[in-house]
């Protein structure tokens, strides 16, 4: 194979930037990182890359961005805002397993986030935010009846999308489960108690 | 108050020392730990530190020691090994829960390991070890019937060991949820559709 030659560069802009900072900060860790790093990673200059962008707290954020919009923009979808509780809830649920698996490395990068700078904390609040809505939607279900009250709805909430969160651990895209195995499968545990059948014995009513 | 004599020192052990260091590790990141750091948040000499332990690998490893030599001896306790299939995966399921939130930063530590060094793969390998077994046990609770076997036994495990490790990012000790309240949610969530009753549908039989 004929070599490349040097001067032959992929033309960058601010998102494949992006890619290779959040590549960067996932082995190397985001305190770590440093600007040129990224700028070696990406095969250009530094003064290139501050040309795109101003620090490597922006592609963080624009990274950050990524995940917790992908999340946030689920709730405005058809499926999201039609329909009854359970079938919105299910809905929310099986597309933020999907969404997760699109974003995962960005995802990871939100789930360790601690809040030390603005952008991270912006993106936090907006994580939250999600997290209420689900919440919001995990309660409006329980008092049609269609899924278990006995669950507070923000610790259903916390521990159902820590089941999804843990994709970033452990999903390997190797063929071993699909992302529709992995939904269903998420589905089927926390949800089907009370939306496929009324317990033979009444626990409903609890 | 009197001021504390700068002389009169806690007397470390290499238990002690690998509580400083957990904390060290958990704000700054491994990675970017010294040994001095540790030494200095032990208020102690460098040489003090290398009295006790040999290097930082020392200490990570006796970290997720704790972590993943706390779940894999639940395994042992008779709870464990005593009663039906779905009671003794319950067990384990429940003592999980407690075992992660005694330990929570040693387990933080483990969950965020990839495998770098041979004190970090045995840690890994040992946890990988603890999830098979547990599967086993979802695997044999679903062959006597107990619970649904609509779900692959090894993709039931790693979703509500998500779960549950997920508690190192949102479980704050504020007493918003307790330990009880959270296993119980959890289990809940995972175990009842098929424990607690049979759906008026007979969708066991699938």
């Amino acid at each position: 194979m004929p070599r490349i030659p040097r001067a032959v560069r992929p033309a960058y802009d601010v998102e494949s930037l992006t890619d290779v900072a959040v590549a960067v900060f996932s082995t190397r860790g985001y305190d770590a990182t440093r600007m040129e790093h990224i700028a070696r990673a990406a095969n250009i200059s530094k003064s290139s890359l501050y040309h795109h962008v101003s620090n490597k707290e922006e592609l963080l954020g624009r990274a950050l961005s990524r995940a917790v919009g992908g999340l946030t923009a689920i709730l405005s979808e058809p499926g999201a805002v039609e329909g009854s509780p359970a079938a919105r809830l299910e809905y929310v649920l099986r597309r933020t397993v999907k969404a997760e698996l699109q974003f995962l490395p960005e995802v990871s990068l939100l789930i360790r986030v601690r809040g030390n700078t603005a952008v991270e904390r912006q993106a936090l609040e907006e994580r939250r935010r999600f997290q209420d809505r689900v919440a919001d939607l995990v309660t409006e279900a329980q008092r049609a009846g269609e899924i278990d009250s006995g669950i507070d709805a923000g610790l259903f909430v916390r521990l159902v999308l820590g089941m999804s969160n843990s994709l970033v651990d452990w999903y390997r895209p190797d063929g071993t489960w699909s992302t529709r195995q992995i939904a269903d499968a998420m589905i089927e545990l926390v949800m089907k108690p009370t939306t496929s059948s009324v317990p033979a014995n009444g626990r409903r009513a609890r």
